[in-house]
């Protein structure tokens, strides 16, 4: 026997073949995991595992390494978000979702942290010597919501999207501030003195720490879009690049000590339009199967290490300072959720309710960066209370709030999210909408969202698109064939019957020759199979499109939107227009 | 800049990128793959690599690591070998792979060995320190034919398919006896005295390192299977148990000094039939491609460090040694299967030419495996000498001999594999003939392969898909569902016609009611489609087998098949014939 030899690989396999069983073993029994969160099941299977391994041995079992942690079990768990990430309600509550990551993280730091400090000055709870710094550095850590706790309970719970984007986005993007209070207050604690040029220094540098994350994964990701142009000859090997650029993104991120999941977020993002686009149907099912295969294994990793690692002898007990510390999360999040809602509210027309936002408060849920955090900490003497503390404000979140969240959100009525995709009508229509509300932020100065999104579209078509895809033989999704196909059979059928070109101008008609020609890649044309247009209404209007477009582009202040007919000039209009009558056919 | 931190996951996946983007360079120049073997290429990239490394530091650039080639690079190149592994040519020809296999390596092993110690004894070249002992160490590490490399230019050559397993299944299967050999003479080498009793503990050993790691690998195999039946509920970590068991069957096998590579190819061709009926048709895709995935970087990542390692002072020089090495390696191979190929052939009817003889000899490519072997002798003034050599038999091979054998595949027009796949009236008619083959060495008293075959299919149908597949909702594969869609609408449309129970009764449909009954899964079963049979014909000829059946059944020795028609009792007979009318409609 030579056990020596194969142990680090035979360990980390039977580790994660105990976490997958163990998943299954839950999913055995349907009804247990509509009442009880995986994650609590998870770490209740890391209690027992603890107990056994502290039994056996009669000393601590190993604690969950912090590299570990950082390096290989939460890339997987951020690349599947970011990579799934619902891009569309993500960008239209950016601006919220910031607040409520930055803003809103800083005030709960700071909050924390001085109320902290404020009990220690209680001569009864014996904590005077845990110093302002510390707290404010134990702040920084159990300040952040932790985005696979989040991750794990709102997948279950099925909220509306937007309530899920506002949580699960502050979650990822409130990285970048911890890592910067978090690295700051470390420092700090460890300088003789502190100067006020530090501190400025640190409020810049946590725009370098979040803007460098996103500069680092949207290199990275156009690099693995631009690499996958390339790959034709060797479809096996497809899938790999999307991994190891996420994963290069992340640790160069963390090797510049930026922020890497704000990187490997950037990078999933910005690449996965493009990748999707280059690579065959197989690699991408394989993309997407084991990204979701691999963050669940690690996902479930962390939750039973967490478990595991509660059980020891590394914890200093003071009630006080840890029942304040689990109030003062709970308190400092509601009022900041309160008070940051109340301005969001003033500036939407679309605001986000009393419901909402106290779910939004009770969903933030802490988890296992906090823990990783908190051992990572240098060692000083008050270091096993803030474990300690850190402990139970995960087990307090992720039991009890975890658990009574689902049937809050049933009590409440939340708004849920919609079961059924939207149907091809509607996603026509929301398209055309955007293209409409992006012409009248144009055209009436108002730079919003939509004429953002019209730029970046513009930009993205214009170059991006070029330089990032494979040009030729685009893959075509097997429903665009089909339908192709379909729609071929239909014209001739009409052709035969003698109907072609009687059939009535539709309006819709035009709704999708203006989705036609503003996205590249036929997406919904599906109204064409109703109805042939009348070739002369279409060309009237297009007419008084381009007439009136044209006039308001000479007076309305630098209009250069390119995808209407208006744009091009008459004689390439018309060769449009051809190309497009003869399409319909 | 905090690079120690994330140095580890940083540098492998550096490497890897390395190995995914060389391998994309060859393939934008369509001719070069098709001229010199991918396995040259990425040598030659890694010895520029050396070269680079070995001028920047002005030292020996790091030499692959055992540890991590058999631990980790090795294993997803076996099993995606198992894996998809066609199991019929192996196991029509596993008598004379085992031969091969086994008495031509041990033939190998001390015709290089002895010959080499002859070498060692002439004076002029200085080498009568090297002893014969070590010799046969030497010969058992180079006469192995190495997976890897064989893989690596037989997947480019398309030889037909006997050829390809006859050379690829030898060099799987010769782990076994090299591990043993090996483990043997090094033993031997660091004894003071050999007794004749270790010789023939060795020889025991062989069987229990070889059957052992089949039983290994079968147990982890049907374990996997097992596992799967009961994931239906999370799919989206089905394709880790593939990979989780396949691993584990590999290392525990190593831990107990078992052949690995056997271990993991019995786990994947024990558990491939079961695991693919039980898990989706997306985790298919996906345990297909990342295994395809994974083994072409592993491969890509072995060629590379095999180039690197290159590179570097660890080498002694002498030519009579290099040299007559080389020419060893290639007479003993090409008397061995010289030899053994005379006595397959007196047993065959179907005999393996001359041509395919050569080709067999020829093939018989040194790699990795030996390199890495090399590296694990212990250390003695003359392993830099065997290191050399090593390292130029496996140059020689890979380049003179990978290069050439394409050209000399074409000059010899060796009988290429079939392009295209068998055809649904082939694969019938094959069926048939196996279900055939096996009565008539029942018959006859001859335990043959179809005999053996038959045993395992009804063992395998009465136990082992009863435990291991999921009984409820058979995953049916698309294919099918369009089949049962189809036939039934044609069934309707006869029906419509009044031509139903009319038409001729074709004499292939007999054979597809035997397929239908034998097989649980309807593979094949497209017949009915272009004809319903008569009933009355059916019955006829069924009755006419039944009764004939019934009476070899009686007279014959043993007779129990138990899918023939007159397997069952009359009144269950009659039954069976109703459903499959029925089903025919």
């Amino acid at each position: 026997l030579d056990y020596q030899h194969v142990q680090v690989p035979f360990e980390i396999t039977l580790w994660i073949m105990l976490a997958s069983l163990a998943k299954i073993g839950f999913h055995l029994y349907n009804k247990l995991p509509s009442v009880v969160p995986e994650s609590c099941l998870l770490i209740f299977v890391g209690l027992i595992m603890g107990g056994i391994i502290y039994g056996l041995n009669d000393r601590s079992p190993p604690v969950m390494d912090s590299d570990i942690f950082f390096l290989y079990l939460l890339p997987p768990i951020v690349l599947d978000a970011g990579y799934f990430m619902p891009s569309r309600p993500f960008f239209e509550n950016i601006g919220t979702i910031l607040l409520y990551a930055v803003v809103g993280t800083i005030w709960n730091v700071f909050g924390i942290g001085f109320s902290l400090y404020g009990i220690c000055q209680v001569k009864a709870f014996q904590l005077q010597d845990v110093s302002l710094l510390h707290n404010l550095l134990f702040g920084s850590l159990i300040a952040a919501v932790d985005p696979v706790a989040v991750l794990a309970v709102f997948e279950e719970i099925h909220v509306n999207e937007k309530l899920h984007i506002l949580v699960f986005g502050e979650s990822l993007l409130n990285d970048a501030v911890t890592v910067v209070l978090y690295k700051l207050f470390r420092s700090f604690c460890e300088m003789p003195t502190i100067k006020s040029v530090d501190v400025f220094a640190g409020v810049g540098k946590f725009f370098v720490v979040g803007l460098g994350g996103v500069l680092v994964g949207l290199s990275f990701g156009f690099t693995a879009a631009f690499t996958t142009r390339f790959t034709k000859d060797i479809r096996v090997i497809e899938p790999l690049f999307v991994f190891l650029y996420s994963y290069l993104s992340y640790l160069t991120a963390e090797m510049f000590h930026l922020s890497g999941i704000v990187a490997i977020i950037s990078c999933a993002m910005g690449m996965k339009r493009y990748v999707e686009a280059n690579i065959s149907l197989k690699s991408h099912t394989t993309v997407k199967y084991f990204m979701k295969m691999w963050s669940s294994v690690s996902d479930t990793l962390i939750f039973i290490f967490l478990g595991v690692s509660t059980i020891g002898e590394n914890h200093e007990w003071n009630w006080p300072y840890i029942c304040f510390t689990v109030i003062f999360c709970l308190v400092w999040r509601a009022l900041g959720v309160l008070v940051l809602t109340f301005f969001v509210n003033r500036f939407h027309v679309n605001t986000i309710t009393s419901k909402d936002q106290f779910i939004i408060a009770y969903g933030g849920l802490r988890g296992a960066i906090c823990f990783s955090l908190v051992f990572l900490l240098p060692d000083f003497h008050r270091k096993k209370l803030f474990i300690a503390a850190t402990t139970v404000v995960i087990l307090f979140t992720v039991f009890v709030q975890g658990m009574t969240i689902r049937p809050l959100v049933d009590l409440l009525a939340v708004k849920r999210k919609r079961e059924s995709a939207p149907t091809v009508g509607e996603q026509i229509h929301i398209r055309f909408l955007d293209h409409l509300l992006a012409g009248i932020e144009d055209i009436s100065g108002h730079w919003g969202q939509y004429y953002w999104k019209d730029k970046l579209e513009y930009f993205n078509s214009k170059y991006l698109q070029k330089i990032l895809l494979r040009e030729y033989d685009q893959p075509k999704s097997s429903i665009v064939l089909l339908y192709e196909k379909l729609e071929r059979k239909h014209a001739i059928e009409l052709a035969q019957a003698g109907q072609l070109g009687h059939g009535p101008a539709h309006p819709s008609f035009l709704c999708s020759a203006f989705l036609c020609r503003s996205s590249n890649r036929t997406v919904i044309t599906d109204q064409k199979l109703e109805d042939t247009p009348n070739p002369d209404v279409l060309d009237n209007m297009q007419e008084i499109l381009a007439r009136n477009l044209y006039r308001i582009r000479r007076t309305g202040p630098a209009y250069n939107r390119h995808t209407l007919p208006g744009d091009s000039e008459p004689t390439e209009r018309a060769k449009e227009i051809l190309i497009l009558r003869h399409k319909s056919l």
